[in-house]
């Protein structure tokens, strides 16, 4: 079997000039991978008409599928278009599918169609239309022998709705790949270091064709098995089977498989248990909310939450007693067993949790000094608390509590009885 | 003069198949354009010795400077060096000084020199050695009548001490730059192509040497102006002159310059009116108060919120009437303005704002499809409400409605005077 390969074009000064981080090219690069395409290059360019066909040309010579973003928007810095027309020695014509999509984009949200919003429709004749779903750009498909030229908005989240749910079920269709199956293990509250130092002699012991890769981000370190066959259902097998071997390794730190992140894996956590949530967070400032409520449904579950920001605050609203503030501080295990006692109470939940830290740069003492957060957990039987000591920046100690407080969560509830 | 032009080339199979985010370019992207060189291209390559020399080659028939990342570390499949000694023609031979150096290294963190690490001090005989102040792998500088080729480490904080420290200073020394100056102007509640409409004629007007660039993202747009000289203050002062005539166009929707976002505007503009903010945020579920406190300081006029997620929440704990909830519905004009005034009441606030909405997908009715949104803010005297219809998609629902909720507090305390 020929291996296929893609290039990736990203289009746009302000990309060569540092203005975007271009995550684009990087998500592709996951999504090509795990479907067996190799990418040989990623090349960005500028909004300059000889170098956009130049490295068309380029991409050509190498690979068989060629992937374009960017460039796309309705202003005369937005070449991409015309390039392709140029390319492709064709006319930018009137698409009138694409027309009246946009004309049902802008009427759908109530505003005006500008001229300029028009062009959007305009596409290179020898190009097939393929809908954007989230916004006004349409992607452009060119077959040209079995080579295929993908052009897609700049815009991340247009962009993947198109690759998901159009570009790579095309391109499997399209083109020969090989049989390759990938598990993907989530873990939290453990280092990188330590988790490989606690599972090497099993991947020492893993087969040749079985990867090993460690993705680590803020808070949690991913694990994704890539098994390469001939036969899909045997891969999966194996995986399976060496993912049974971690498990008895690891267990404690595994929240769950694939795609789904701690704030999903704990919402079906919740919704199958018939349990209800609170939160009182002051140091996370409503992160851990704002992950939870970013899961459709969260309804179900999710009563509320309370950002007792201020001293006042966690008085008044919450009920926090003023000699306890006083005598040990906000951060503290005494403040923060009250904290997550009090929400649990007053929204009457199941469960009731807390965050209170220094989250930086200002706020700290000596014996508190930045990245000293308190978490606790109340479920009407017990208060869990934890005192974490993290990092030296902001962001860095929200992102990091919040993870925490998710599997301070987790879990507390993961040996509760499931309900009917 | 001459415009002096660089190429970013970074390698390794973890940037193609997208296991890291590739910062390194975008950082370096930002440093070049403010030294006024152009970066023409970036490319990425894989392990491959092949692709890596035909991407060296390449880069050498267009550009002035190519700076080069990664691919240094230490084991097998770390092939930079291998391929700067093939394409200048040269061997790697042990580097005393380097070695000298990585020993160091080693020693003064207490670690055994491995004949691998060792290793490291082997360079291209054609290069002058750049020491690594951070790390191991030395960078390696090749000139070449007067183009250079510059391989640093992969390692971001490595590469950025080496370019600062070393690298850049070379560089403005070899290179005769032109001046560049950039501004970015920063736009809220106003979409790319009515900005563009707006302000089409004055951007017709730009001088040739004045460039303009719109980069949108969720919920705003930034303009930025680039202009070429050879006065720094010529061209602040003209940039000063196109903005001041900008800023008559569309003045309402302009919240500020350079690199600070809505939410540290709006902190400014609070702390320096001695205002005090609470939130109630329904459909945004923690989104608003996570964006205000991710601002150091944010607790000068941050007091708090309340996020009453449930129709029992909304009504025990914030004091939503059961009335108005059953006859109108949480996300209404009727309920948005009893949050707005009872969160400020609650939490003792200057201003309390609050959202509610259809942030979806579920949760629709035929009055109320997804994307319906209600926002509020109440200042004591009076209470500004705004109906917004938004998107399909629950994330773009959730930041689109908190930025329009940062913008509706950004315009009504604008008039208020500041106070000493």
């Amino acid at each position: 079997m020929k291996q296929v390969t893609a290039e990736l074009l990203t289009i746009g000064d302000e990309i060569l000039y540092g203005q975007i981080v271009d995550t684009n090219s990087q998500w592709m690069g996951v999504e090509l991978s795990n479907m067996g395409i190799r990418v040989l290059r990623k090349t960005s360019v500028g909004d300059i008409e000889s170098e956009i066909l130049q490295a068309l040309k380029e991409a050509e010579e190498r690979a068989d599928i060629i992937l374009i973003t960017g460039g796309l928007g309705p202003t005369n810095d937005d070449l991409t278009k015309p390039c392709l027309a140029k390319y492709f020695n064709c006319d930018l014509v009137m698409n009138e599918e694409a027309l009246t999509e946009v004309t049902e984009f802008f009427k759908s949200r109530g505003r005006e169609l500008t001229e300029l919003n028009k062009m959007q429709a305009a596409l290179p004749s020898a190009c097939e239309k393929i809908t954007n779903h989230g916004g006004t750009a349409p992607g452009m498909w060119f077959g040209k022998g079995n080579k295929v030229f993908m052009s897609m908005p700049g815009v991340p989240h247009e962009m993947k709705k198109m690759m998901i749910e159009q570009v790579m079920p095309r391109l499997k269709k399209q083109y020969d790949l090989p049989v390759i199956h990938h598990k993907v293990i989530r873990t939290i509250g453990i280092g990188e270091s330590f988790l490989a130092d606690k599972i090497k002699d099993w991947e020492d012991a893993l087969p040749e064709h079985i990867k090993l890769a460690y993705l680590p981000s803020l808070g949690e370190v991913k694990l994704r098995l890539t098994c390469f066959g001939s036969s899909l259902k045997a891969l999966e097998a194996e995986a399976e089977k060496q993912t049974a071997t971690l498990k008895q390794l690891v267990d404690q730190y595994i929240y769950g498989y694939g795609e789904e992140p701690i704030e999903v894996v704990i919402g079906n956590m919740l919704r199958e248990r018939k349990m209800t949530l609170s939160i009182a967070e002051s140091c996370t400032g409503g992160k851990v909310s704002h992950m939870i409520t970013s899961v459709p449904g969260s309804s179900e579950y999710f009563q509320g939450s309370i950002i007792p920001y201020s001293y006042d605050i966690k008085m008044a609203q919450l009920g926090v007693k003023e000699e306890t503030l006083n005598q040990y501080g906000a951060v503290s295990e005494q403040t923060i067993i009250e904290m997550a006692t009090l929400v649990r109470e007053k929204f009457n939940t199941s469960i009731g949790v807390a965050t209170s830290g220094i989250a930086g740069p200002g706020g700290a003492t000596p014996e508190k000094p930045v990245g000293t957060v308190w978490i606790a957990l109340a479920d009407g039987g017990r208060v869990i608390t934890k005192k974490l000591q993290l990092a030296k920046e902001r962001h860095l100690n929200i992102q990091l509590s919040s993870m925490a407080v998710l599997n301070l969560i987790r879990l507390s509830i993961k040996e509760s009885p499931v309900k009917a």
